[in-house]
């Protein structure tokens, strides 16, 4: 099976064999050194210095730790948005009460720096933005250097999910001045579902202290306490911690710029090979993701029909659309553990798949062309 | 290893492969199938018809789901505290809003049910009731049907903490009219944690509807949604549910009577163990859990040297007091994956470790004894 959607991804043998490790006690001294392994590793490739947490729950578990940790309901806050997951994060914080001034971009392409900078000098009572890092939903992402001076130069605290990009994409936590920044276990980092992980800046820290909504499970003064003796508030999972904890070392050693390289490469190679078979790309190519490749679904094309042949002929498992996009586009995850054979595979099944659900194939890379 | 700690509980070979397997599309046919049967089987041993829901969270975080679906600001609620997790339930409550009306027992008892009683009649205001089934920091274990049938009578809504109890010992959520009950994967479940489990009865869903604490994550109307077409609304903890689907066909065809029967007869070994050590039991016997075993620490022994000297000498883990009862008490689990032997080895352990940190055992069992 060429599983190939944005997460969960595929996991390396080694990293499902140490998924397989038998129970420890979380509160003795074996998880206590795998604990803080695993979080120095995360810093290492976060790019920070500050503290971070691992949670037990999904990428969406800490972005709403991420909200409830740093503000109060009234709140204003800044949501910028580009697609389904900055939506979210927007409804997250107005379940808690936040007062959330949104700056949407067209779906498929980025959001403007100077947009940014204009809705924060337009709304001073702006305390905090909301970014998407990279928008699994359009397979675009945002460039978050520009994003981070605007949001730096206006004294703003910045909120960024990092859930798709981090540990596939260049990120640098202190470097570009962001505060919260979350990720999750399923996707680059190439273990199962089951954690989040959060960074929080000192700036991070000074708004905690004065936020009010209300939190308990999420809360990091909780999980800052418990790992000053290196363990958790709650149970943690501790086998995608066993997981995590070998991924990270291979990550380490075939080292980030590499694994950044090779995400660029193989991400290029997606993008040639559905443009070589005549479909079009949904996103801004000037913006498009290394993660994730959404492509336009042919007219009079049924997604569906793609979907299922993908795996019933070829066992390539893609990802559709979500919300508005469900049946308009195809996502292609190629993040984590993802060589070019991989893709190649899928591009070679997408030209077999595609005459038999109506779409003729053209260019170079067609069959037989 | 001898992990005999009440949680996370050791792990059968089955499941611990189950563990390893590859990852699913999290929206695909597979994977609905397999949540389906998970969520039906475990419907079975909550014994209920109603709804059930599997969290991606620790057992604190189905608590917290509870608490934030079924409540208000403001609301008054009677927490019945007998230890660490029944004040744990009610810190939730309060950081949400809820107005706590405490009604504690000495640890080591169990709550009176006629106590719940006059404390519902003198605080006519209370809509709520949260209880722990079974409290593991004290090795209790509350009558629930007794319990469960004053708060029916007085018409209150009734939250169940079956953390550690339910897959163990005898639940009814149904008959006893239970509202909300939770627990976690890494009990008497067998499996690694990372997975809560949820029921909702249908006067649970009409508080639902009335509940205005702040939720995202945690909403069981996002879950419901999802579950109709047999999905999660985050990315779920995949393996954990690779796991639980093989542990609850093997308990299942096992037969619950006899797993709780297989509990009892444990658990009185270990109670009759350490009394035959002439160490006396934390617990009330007649309230005693049949998960978990407190024990009281000698007079002028250190819990820390027989804990380290358990795991050095006999590579056994027990675990020691929470709270107040740290280094006053040692705590032996015995739920899910344990036998008669494994207890007995834990026995003898004790009766070769205790002189050795300053206690003479005596009795029949006591080493030449």
């Amino acid at each position: 099976m060429n599983l190939r959607i944005p997460g969960p991804t595929p996991c390396p043998d080694y990293v499902l064999e140490a998924m397989g490790r038998e129970m420890i006690n979380h509160r003795g001294p074996e998880f206590q050194e795998i604990n803080q392994r695993v979080t120095d590793n995360l810093k290492q490739v976060f790019q920070t210095d500050g503290d971070l947490f691992i949670l037990t729950g999904s990428g969406t578990g800490g972005m709403e730790a991420a909200i409830v940790n740093a503000l109060s309901p009234g709140d204003v806050v800044l949501s910028v948005s580009i697609g389904v997951f900055g939506d979210r994060f927007a409804q997250i914080a107005e379940a808690y009460g936040a007062s959330v001034v949104r700056l949407t971009s067209t779906w498929g392409t980025a959001a403007d720096p100077e947009a940014v900078w204009n809705a924060l000098k337009e709304n001073p009572a702006i305390k905090t933005v909301l970014v998407t890092h990279n928008e699994t939903s359009t397979g675009v992402t945002n460039d978050m250097a520009a994003i981070s001076k605007v949001v730096r130069d206006a004294d703003k605290l910045l909120i960024v999910d990092a859930v798709s990009s981090l540990s596939s994409l260049p990120f640098f936590a202190d470097e570009w001045g962001c505060d919260i920044v979350i990720s999750g276990s399923p996707k680059g980092w190439m273990v199962p579902p089951g954690l989040a992980f959060v960074s929080v800046s000192p700036r991070a820290w000074d708004a905690f202290k004065e936020a009010r909504m209300p939190r308990f499970y999420w809360d990091f003064g909780k999980a800052r306490t418990y790992y000053e003796r290196l363990q958790t508030p709650w149970t943690p999972a501790v086998s995608v911690y066993y997981a995590l904890d070998m991924s990270l070392q291979q990550m380490l050693a075939e080292g980030m710029e590499s694994i950044y390289e090779r995400h660029a490469r193989i991400a290029q190679k997606a993008r040639d090979g559905a443009k070589g078979l005549g479909l079009s790309l949904f996103a801004d190519e000037r913006f498009a993701s290394n993660t994730v490749t959404a492509i336009n679904v042919p007219d009079g094309v049924e997604a569906r029909a793609i979907l299922q042949q993908m795996q019933s002929d070829h066992q390539v498992i893609l990802a559709g659309g979500q919300g508005t996009l469900d049946g308009k586009i195809l996502r292609i995850g190629h993040l984590g553990y993802v060589t070019e054979e991989d893709i190649a595979l899928v591009i070679d099944a997408l030209g077999s798949v595609l005459p038999k659900v109506g779409f003729q194939p053209t260019g170079l890379l067609a069959r037989g062309g």
